[in-house]
C-alpha cells in the first residue's frame, strides 16, 4: 500500500468536489482535481463548503488543482485511481472517453470510476482501453456548486461496483480494486453511504426507469416533476415509457422489481423537483440524451422489443440537443434564406 | 338581398385582417371587427396594411370596430355571417364557442365560418347552437399583424365548405349560404384563391397530416422546420406520426392520398419556417393541442386504432400547456414546499 493513493478527479461539479473532499478527509487518498471552467477561483481561493455532512468549510482546496488533464500528468505523474464525474456526452466534440484519454494512455494500470448516468457507458471504455479496471458508480446526492461555492443538501449515497469486462483476465484484481477504493471512499462514522455493488448493470436498468421517463419529459417541457404530475403525465408519459423500460431490461437478460415502476412514479411526489436534465436545458448545456434514452433504444432495436414512446422520447431530445448545439456554436446553421423576416410574430396558419 | 351583407368578424390576427378588408373592398359587405387586445389603436388609427394582394394603404379602418362580441349586439344588431379566425382552444377559460354564444343566440338565422385548424371543431357549435349553419374554413396564408400593422407576403388562399351537421333540415340552404359567402369574399380578378370545399372533413384530415406531425414537434423542440430536418425528424418522428393520421382517418372513412405524406414531408424543405403552434410557443399563448392532437387522438382510442406517436406528442404538448397556463395566471401551483432553494442550480444526479 502507498503511503497514499493518488487520485486524479475529472469533473468538478459539486458532486466531484464533494468525493475529493470526502477523499482527502478520509486521509487515505491525495487527490489531483481538473477544474476546466473556474479553474482560476479554485486554485487560488479554493472552495466554500456547506455540507450536511461535513459543516461549513470557509475555505477548502485539493492537494492540488489543475486546469486540464494534460497538465495533471505534465510531469509524468502516476495515478492509481481516474475518478469521473463529468456529463457523459457521446455526441459532443469531446466525449467523455477522449478526455481522459492522455491520462490513460499515460497510466495503464489506473483504474477508473465513472460515476455518471446511463446505460452502455463504460463501453467506448473498454474497446479505447482495454486491460483498465472500470468501475460503476451511481450516486443519489442533492449538492449545487455554484462559483465554487459547494452547497450538499443531502448526505453522498452511492453504490459502487466493477463493470463486466472482457479486456481483464485477473478479475480477483478488479474485485480487490474495488474494494480498496471503498476502503478509502466510505467514512467511518456512517456519515456517506457507500455500497458495493455486485450487478451494476442491474442497478443501472433500475435508475433508467425514473431517468428514461423523467428526466426526458420533464426536460422536453420545462416542468418539474411535480407540475410534470399535475399535468396528468404520471400515466400518460412516464408509466409507459417505465414499461418500455422494463421490457428492454428484460430482453438484456435483466428482470427489474414489480414495485420500482410505482415507487419511481412516487419518489418525487410533492418535491418540485428539477431532474438534471431539466437543469440543463434551463442552462443550455448538453444534455445526457445518449446514456439516458439512445443507448436502451439501440437494445431494444436490436432485440426486437417495441419502445415507440421511448423512441420519441429520443428523437426529440435529439431535436433538443441540436438546439442546444447550436447556441453553444458546436453546430452552424446557415439560414440566411429563411423566407419570412419576423417569422416569430407570423400569423402562420400551417 | 340586403343592400350589403352584415358580417361580424371575430379574431383580428393578420388572418382576420386580411379577410375583413377583402370583404369590404369587393364591397358586397359591411365588416363590424371585433379587437379583443390592441382595441384603442384600431379603432382610433386603424390598420396600415402592406398585401401582395392590395398593395400598401396608409391607414384602413373596418366598418365598425367593438373591442368584445357584447359591444357587436348591444343595439340588436343582425349578422347574415360570424367569421371566426381566433385560436381554437377548448382546454382555455374561454373556448370559441363561448366567445360566439351571445351574438349566436341573438342571431339565430346567422352562418358561422370557422376559419381554424384541426379536426371536429364544429362539434361544439352543432350541440350549443343547433340550426345555425356552420362553414369550415381551411386557409393558407403568410401574414403578421403587429401592433395593427399587417403584413400579408402570400396571396389568400381559401377552401369552404359545409360542415356535416344533423340539427339542420334544409340542406340546400346551407349549400346557398356557402355559395353567397364565396361569392362575397372571392376577388374579381383572382387576386385570391377561393375554393368551394366539397368534404371539408377529408380536408381537415389532410391539413392534420402536417399540423399533427410538423407543428407539434416544432412547439415541443424550439426548432423551425428546417433545423428540426437537420436534427433527423423526418423519419424517426414526422413520418411515423403522418402515418398514425392516415390510420386514424381510415378509421374514420377516409383514405388520404398515398402521395399526401411524401408532399407533406417535404413542403416545408429549406424554408426555415416556423409553424403557428411554435410561434404560440414562444410567445407564451397557448396552443391548439386538442383540436390539432386531442381531437384525432380520441378517435383514435373510440376505433381502437393504436397511435403511440401520437399519443406522447398529446401528452407532451398537455404539458407544455401547463406551463403556458401557469405562466398566464390562468393555473396556480403552490410549490412553496419546494425542496431546495435553487433548483436551476442544482447538480442533480437523478
Amino acid at each position: 500500500m502507498p503511503s497514499k493513493y493518488k487520485v486524479l478527479l475529472v469533473g468538478s461539479g459539486a458532486l466531484g468536489v464533494v468525493a475529493a473532499y470526502t477523499l482527502e478527509y478520509n486521509g487515505f487518498a491525495e487527490v489531483t482535481v481538473v477544474v476546466r471552467s473556474g479553474y482560476k477561483k479554485a486554485s487560488t481561493e479554493g472552495y466554500k463548503i456547506d455540507s450536511i455532512q461535513f459543516g461549513k468549510i470557509e475555505s477548502w482546496k485539493p492537494s492540488r488543482v489543475v486546469p486540464n488533464v494534460e497538465e495533471a500528468i505534465a510531469n509524468g505523474e502516476v495515478y492509481d485511481y481516474i475518478f469521473t464525474s463529468v456529463k457523459n456526452l457521446p455526441d459532443s466534440p469531446t466525449p467523455c472517453e477522449q478526455i481522459l484519454e492522455p491520462v490513460l494512455k499515460a497510466n495503464t494500470k489506473a483504474t477508473v470510476i465513472l460515476c455518471q448516468n446511463g446505460l452502455d457507458i463504460e463501453k467506448p471504455f473498454l474497446e479505447k482501453f482495454p486491460g483498465h479496471v472500470i468501475l460503476s458508480c451511481v450516486s443519489l446526492i442533492g449538492c449545487t456548486n455554484i462559483d465554487c461555492v459547494v452547497n450538499q443538501m443531502t448526505p453522498d449515497n452511492v453504490q459502487i461496483g466493477v463493470f463486466e469486462n472482457p479486456t481483464i483476465k485477473d478479475k480477483e484484481e478488479a474485485e480487490r480494486k474495488l474494494d480498496e477504493f471503498i476502503s478509502i471512499y466510505k467514512m467511518e462514522n456512517g456519515k456517506n453511504v457507500v455500497k458495493k455493488d455486485v450487478n451494476p448493470r442491474l442497478t443501472r436498468w433500475q435508475k433508467l426507469v425514473y431517468n428514461a421517463a423523467i428526466n426526458t419529459s420533464t426536460a422536453l417541457t420545462d416542468l418539474d416533476c411535480s407540475r410534470a404530475a399535475m399535468a396528468g403525465c404520471k400515466e400518460s408519459i412516464w408509466r409507459p415509457i417505465m414499461r418500455e423500460i422494463y421490457a428492454i431490461a428484460k430482453s438484456d437478460g435483466y428482470i427489474l422489481p414489480p414495485d420500482l415502476e410505482e415507487n419511481m412514479l412516487r419518489i418525487s411526489d410533492g418535491l418540485f423537483y428539477t431532474p438534471s436534465m431539466l437543469v440543463d436545458v434551463r442552462l443550455n448545456r448538453m444534455v445526457e440524451v445518449e446514456v439516458i434514452v439512445g443507448n436502451p433504444l439501440r437494445i431494444a432495436q436490436r432485440n426486437g422489443v417495441d419502445a415507440p414512446h421511448l423512441s420519441m422520447t429520443y428523437h426529440l431530445l435529439k431535436m433538443v440537443q441540436f438546439r442546444i448545439m447550436e447556441k453553444q456554436k458546436i453546430i452552424t446553421v446557415d439560414d440566411s434564406v429563411r423566407e419570412f423576416k419576423n417569422p416569430d410574430a407570423q400569423d402562420n396558419v400551417l
